[in-house]
């Protein structure tokens, strides 16, 4: 099968593109269609504010437009999923957002879902998409770590933090499923589930399952 | 009072700039702020997509930098809320949008509202919105007049469209307010409300209004 | 503009009206509508129950009855929104109920607004009423100070208990913007504003902004 | 067993009372609750809007006060439930609303309840109270046979427009389970649950059988 | 009045059937149906698990089937209401559940309900039903005691839990009104509304009170 | 991989079982899982009432506990996702249900999914699920065929009813992307989906790609 899925992360952060592509590996098959993940240099180190996430949606359709021809489906690896209708304007590919996957795919492995956000601003923003998609029933909350994308990567502070927070969102809050707020975040999945002992949803991989389904299922 | 209120219609169409300021008389009080309505000519000549919408964000947001230090209050003047929380971020004065101003005024007179779009993928959009807003339960519906903003100055064709996009929001959906879902339908208020006997709610008045209690009450 | 706004603080107490009085200053414009507060002397000293708040509505219908031909709006300054719709079908002027303005005002303030009420009974009245309006998912919390309409002039005592509660509603509840859930409590406004560093809204000034607008423009 | 259930018919139409009694048959029996219907006689020949609902309360509550020696329970028997909540803080025995107890007995026997209202005006105030309650996900619909409650005994035509206005709510609205939206219209149960072959829902036989639980349950 | 209610048991625990025939004296008229409790011995000792639940209903389907004839309405007294909705279709009586039958009753005697319930997992399983009947809006929260069916009978000990559990909902949760989550409990309701001062609503009661009105009413 | 993903028809018609599992092909890869599709020949020939969907819980969960060993994740393909809560309390492995999964999967391609369903009971079947999830204010609606499980194998018949039914779904309920609300459909999926221009989602797929997600990421 030729056609690939193409994982655009739109910040420039290129650590958090390296982490999100290793977290594709489980997802590449023999017999599957490519995961290409990429970087876009126009956008922010990170996406920390509704400014930064309104602000990549040009270039993000621009991209689009540009690999139409060689792309299958297109996964926006944001939890903000910036631009996600008006991407799924500009191409008549499936296209993605990786909160939107999260939150779907959570509400199968749990009652209540609680959010692990990176910063405070991102708490207000999740739960205006929340109420946008009509699953305010289902979430439990949504807490930040306080540190922002370009400090994702000092391993320690940020595992202590989102155990932290983890707890907090299962224990107050009643959470029984944990969605990780940022792309960024992936390789903390594993050691995040172990020590509260409740699944956690890793959104790009839910997004790019959902753009495998739509591509091999029409 | 030296601060000014400014109205920015997001659009090209300098005619509906111009139905827009006609729409703020009433406002304009000796003793009351200035409501100044602006053109962004970098914007679309109308915004009927998300992609539009999405899309003048960025420009609107410089706008508002730029105008800063003359500006009491500002309003986006384009029924999809283009950029209103980013907007929020940019400048430390008040921010209003047409169509959240308009739902909350529209719900303090009638118990469901109905909003006459432009076109059809207006209707979709702004059905995201009003469950973001988190008032579904009290929206009849939303129907479309099948014309685009450049084609809102056909005065009869609109008004007759507009009559009867109103009517079947009334009578079908059971809306007993209407909410006027384009800047630039703001000359129709009277003649709908009138053919209907319900009231119209007009959204640039709306917001200009609530610019200038936040202005005045600080 | 001989219409003026007609605000009608049900309850007996004048020194509540006065607050009031004070809290209009700002909306008085050369231009603009004469504002008038009256104090319903029939009313209790504060209306502090459903039976109070219910009990007031047939004398309040009485006087709008009364005033019919001198006013262009009327505004019912109690949180209680007592007849708000019994008053609607009373007279043909514009009628805003400050609770139903305030909820309405703050949502274009904050994500989730937070209400400090002054009895532990009006904190059920008004989980009641916010159901009723449809904006529950917006509410972050109510708490009352615990002290009444008449004890609300014993001001080190109600300014220090409105910031404790303003501060459990954005620090434990996650309001982000304040209401005050008395016409009695304007004058602390700015006071709460200050020490907690978030917006707070004072309902008898948003009914009126929304009464001034509905007088001009019709 | 010496206590009584008060049924109080808030209109002063003693027909209607008639009728309300006569539904209460069934529900009399040897070892339970006396069952005693009477006429508010201060109130207005039918409750056919907000003012004349909420002008009956404080006559209500004065009613309420002086039977509170040899009442049990009181029922008050007007589907806008006037003055619910206000008679639960004048007395410490139970009160029951119909409109509240028939909402909550349809619930339990379809998916989703269809009121028949006596005129349009009762379709929004319901509207209101079904927010409030918090059960709008279980409504099909309200709809108004268009005669007021001195009508109610224009046998045929009255039983026309109500298996006519029910059939709608059945077929068009999706309503399962029918209420009857005005205390008058008991005597025509059972000719439109026969007619249109769903579970038809008489309040005040509701609102009976709940006090009569909560008097012997305690 | 030769029908008579009944009241099945779905697990094998007699004393729990005898808790429950207790309960249903006051509910015993002269002149009223006959209420019969009784143990479906198939089922196991409690029900804890969705597993547990969903395993009785077709027994439960069947035993009624073979009481049809007998019956007059029948009420299943396990408050995660197995298999109602299929019972509701094998006979043509009334059937009530006690958990839809209590979140009825409850939501009249106040504003927010607490359930009490045995174990944890019953928590995310009321939860699943609570928003199947709609009324999330209304729930202030569950919270489990920690012990299971067969332990119920431990009175101090399960004394003592209930009234710390219903401690919380009323004072962190908001419940002003309080249900017993399991058939089990019924006992203890007296005890628990007088340690809390708010009421306790039991769930057998609420559902044989509803099926008393069906049977009489028709 | 040798781990595979079990899809469990639950109804004893094979000629369904077959549907489902050429329904599988596209999601069949060199690299991937196995997917195997087995009868539950102690099934109904069709899940048709809710009393057919719960007397399978018990067996399905059965057929599970001895294929624990050689299973990756099982799929419960009937839409009424018999027992998934039970089976998941069963297994350690994945469950995934068709209904939940292809309602999580059409929330990311339109604003409102209409369900297609067989007969008239299942759609308040499927309406009580849908509150249940927590998604109502996703849902346009649902509509009947008027056939039968064993009568989806009539071509000519079922495809036009389906594209009759669709049609109402999407032109009077609103909705724009349609799901098939029976796996036994599957073999029409593409035909409805070309004759009506909107994206048409099949249960059993969104499961199974659902299943294979949570297979390879942990």
């Amino acid at each position: 099968m030729a056609e690939s899925i193409i994982v655009i992360n739109p910040n420039s952060t290129t650590a958090c593109t390296d982490a999100i592509d290793n977290a594709m590996d489980p997802l590449r098959m023999t017999g599957g269609p490519d995961i290409e993940c990429v970087t876009m240099t126009e956008g922010p180190p990170g996406v920390e504010s509704q400014h930064d996430s309104d602000s990549i949606i040009v270039p993000l359709c621009d991209y689009m437009r540009g690999r139409d021809n060689d792309a299958g489906a297109f996964v926006i690896a944001c939890f903000s999923d910036p631009g996600l209708h008006a991407a799924r304007e500009t191409t008549d590919h499936p296209v993605l957002g990786i909160a939107e996957s999260a939150y779907m795919t959570a509400m199968t492995q749990g009652e209540k879902f609680g959010v692990i956000s990176i910063l405070e601003p991102s708490v207000k923003r999740h739960g205006r998409y929340v109420r946008q998609i009509g699953i305010e029933a289902r979430s439990a909350g949504d807490r930040a770590i306080g540190l922002g994308v370009v400090e994702l990567s000092q391993e320690d502070k940020v595992l202590d933090r989102m155990i932290e927070t983890g707890r907090a969102l299962r224990d107050e809050d009643g959470a029984d499923v944990l969605i990780l707020g940022c792309a960024g975040m992936a390789r903390y999945r594993d050691r995040v589930s172990d020590a509260l002992s409740i699944p956690v949803v890793e959104p790009t991989q839910s997004a790019v399952v959902m753009a495998l389904g739509r591509l091999r299922c029409g």
